[in-house]
């Protein structure tokens, strides 16, 4: 052990002490603790904080960053745990902030169809608070994600292809920066032109500029009329044509999502239903009833052209969730193959003209490696994931997965895309950010150094 | 004059030369070519560069920046010179960087819905060259501005309540940053997640991070069915509050326009119409034909609820063209009240649900002060700007209307507002900034000096 790193763990020892006295029991150093606070949910190791303290607010929040401050403490924001390119971890020890008890919706103004919320409350619970205004939050990512991670990640999922990602649905924001000053980025005024888009910038920083402490969102009218239907395709490539055709005739669809059908069949078995196993899409139209009736007649066009067969379609709110829900599984329902693996999740995005064909390499990559890693893609956005599962203890298996996944990161960014659509860097996709940007991640890294000179916020994360 | 200003007066003199020998007649250090290249189009005094050099690609741009750096020579990106705040003064001398003939499309991708351009096309041109592929770019600040300067100082517009901003439809962009690096901040993909979003940040920079040389737009389908219509109501407030309940009801309004009577007044005048001299609305709504007309429908009942009356609408594109050059012709409607004088144009946009207010408390403040100053508004989005009509050379009415603007800016940032919604700060504002975003201005300085360290790039613009 180095001098440094002894220093540096002594002073992270004495920050702990520092919290404890203030905090009490909301400070946690137990191991169980450290390591649910670390990234559990993938294939990446477990790297645990050294303690968790638990904010209650953004006075909490202050104390805690202006004390690792003095100290050099990493500290690393946690919302609900559920990122995907290990965010969470901690490379460096430090102090993990779980924020999960702000989870209050503080101003909720109906009329400007915006609500600000504390950095922890999830979207089901948002959306379950704003059940009786008529209006939602749309971005949902799958997983119950907090609102404050969702931003730092800049998320999305299945319903981008009409509302968005974060970075469009997040209004302004406050956020504790380095030095322990917490700023608002913006006021609520729908669009703004008054300097730098801090809101921006803040949105997919990953925590490596601050820490967010308060969210101002968009919110969006409960659609009069829900759609949702599926239908399949013989080939994966029909599928995408058929997500091609429907994004460039401008049919304002709200989710069109694709299972290969290995996903399908892993879907049929963990959530008990009886598709047929080929390449599936669900779709949902959102508008009026004219307007989705409308939507569904071209889509249901467009299908007949691409190959589709079997096209069923609901408005009946049950068995649209059902469907739902087994897509919001379908990360379960993967894993759920081969019991007692990890998975390896990639987030290739790239422009929809070129989304057949991407598709089609990485299935034939699949196949010629003797990967099992199901399909599902948010197509409509030109986005897609396969879930490559693994035992992280069989170092083969572990690396045919990571070639696997730099083949797939280097062919979405040969084609004019990238290898993060929505998942972020984090310590996943850190080794491809210079393939896919070059140069540009030079002036990222400068803004990191003038916002944050001792690299306390979750360090370790995005620049290698 | 101080040694320092002699030294940097003495550099920029040299700078010019070497510009002289490698571009010859593309660099003009003539009066008037320099004053042309200043701000012109408002009350703020023109300072001009010390010489204007015509870019033809990127590498003339790279090459300027890096003398320019070698020298502290301040650098002044120029594209079309319909910035309203400034944003073209230089107030520490240098050289403009003329865009205008870096004018071509460079990649067309109808089947991405994406474009990329140079920045010196302006959106008139852009859109002539995609009147074949069914495509067209929305953004219309109703000046024909340059791509480059619009996306530069987060332009938006009469559509925008719909399309949104240049934030929400620059894909990726290349520019020149200060140490002569060109850098691309994003690939083409729908949406990223790939480190810090440097789109957003060079978006509304107002130059002072970098020259844009690229950027790549999102592009919208034409609608099948375009619908205008235009109705008047007694009173602004009666106006504001039908287009709160617009947004509110989720209408998908293209265009939602506000002119107050006296603004009505001038356009009856210079643009030959004859409306009633009454608070007017002119809207617009894009769809199916449906859809068109279950919106127009929707509206006219809700304008029946607000006292509105005389609601016309036509699809007839000519009827159309009419009133929506009307609508642009504004500011020199407005400047024909007063002929002589200049304009001092504000840019509040607050919450739509303290529209209404912020409204009338303005047009009671104009009224107190005896102020010539029609009312024009985006106010779908809770923007609108205030003319004022002034004689730069009455000292006293230059203060007057400086101290309404003051009023104003104060007045929207009260209401959670923002003191510009689409002009950005140039000179012009940089004096509200703080009174907006406190402590958030020291990071964006900290962004600025990180990323331009010996502040060439049009210095003197948004922060004091």
């Amino acid at each position: 052990m180095s001098i440094q790193q002894r220093d540096s763990a002594s002073e992270i020892q004495l920050v702990t002490e520092i919290l404890k006295q203030r905090f009490g029991d909301r400070l946690h150093t137990g191991q169980s603790m450290r390591e649910q606070h670390a990234h559990t949910l993938t294939y990446l190791p477990v790297q645990a904080p050294d303690a968790v303290v638990f904010a209650h607010n953004a006075q909490d929040v202050q104390w805690i960053v202006e004390v690792c401050a003095e100290h050099g403490c990493p500290i690393i924001p946690y919302g609900a745990g559920s990122s995907l390119e290990g965010q969470l971890n901690a490379p460096d020890g430090g102090v993990s902030i779980d924020l999960s008890a702000m989870d209050q919706v503080l101003e909720l103004h109906p009329e400007d169809l915006t609500v600000t919320v504390q950095p922890g409350i999830t979207r089901k619970a948002l959306n379950a608070q704003l059940r009786d205004t008529g209006l939602f939050f749309p971005i949902d990512p799958g997983a119950d994600a907090s609102i404050g991670g969702m931003a730092s990640t800049r998320a999305s999922g299945t319903n981008a292809v009409r509302y968005g990602t974060m970075k469009d649905n997040v209004l302004s924001l406050k956020a504790v920066m380095a030095d322990g000053r917490e700023i608002s980025t913006a006021t609520r005024a729908r669009k703004s032109a008054a300097g730098y888009d801090l809101t921006r910038l803040m949105v997919g920083a990953e925590g490596t500029l601050g820490v967010i402490t308060e969210v101002t969102l968009k919110l969006h009218g409960v659609p009069e009329s829900i759609v949702g239907g599926l239908c399949n395709f013989p080939t994966v490539a029909d599928a995408c044509n058929a997500a091609i055709q429907t994004i460039q005739y401008g049919i304002p669809v709200a989710r069109i999502e694709l299972l290969d059908a290995v996903q399908v069949g892993a879907c049929n078995s963990y959530s008990k239903l009886s598709l047929a196993e080929r390449p599936t899409m669900f779709v949902e139209f959102h508008g009026s009833e004219a307007s989705t009736a409308e939507q569904s007649k071209m889509f249901g066009e467009i299908i007949a052209d691409c190959n589709g067969s079997d096209f069923e379609w609901t408005a009946d709110e049950q068995k649209r969730q059902v469907l739902w829900q087994a897509r919001h599984d379908a990360y379960w329902a993967a894993r759920s193959l081969k019991p007692g693996t990890d998975a390896l999740v990639t987030d290739a995005c790239v422009p929809i003209s070129r989304l057949a064909e991407c598709v089609e390499e990485t299935r034939a990559d699949i196949e010629e490696h003797g990967l099992l890693a199901p399909i599902v893609g948010h197509v409509g956005d030109g986005n897609f994931h396969t879930s490559v599962l693994i035992d992280p203890d069989n170092a083969q298996e572990l690396q045919a997965a990571k070639d696997f996944a730099e083949r797939l990161s280097l062919r979405a960014i040969g084609m004019d895309g990238t290898c993060t659509g929505e998942h972020g860097v984090g310590q996943g996709k850190q080794a491809y950010l210079n393939d896919e940007l070059g140069d540009t991640v030079d002036f990222m890294r400068m803004i990191k150094t003038a916002l944050d000179p001792a690299n306390i916020m979750n360090p370790g994360k995005i620049f290698i």
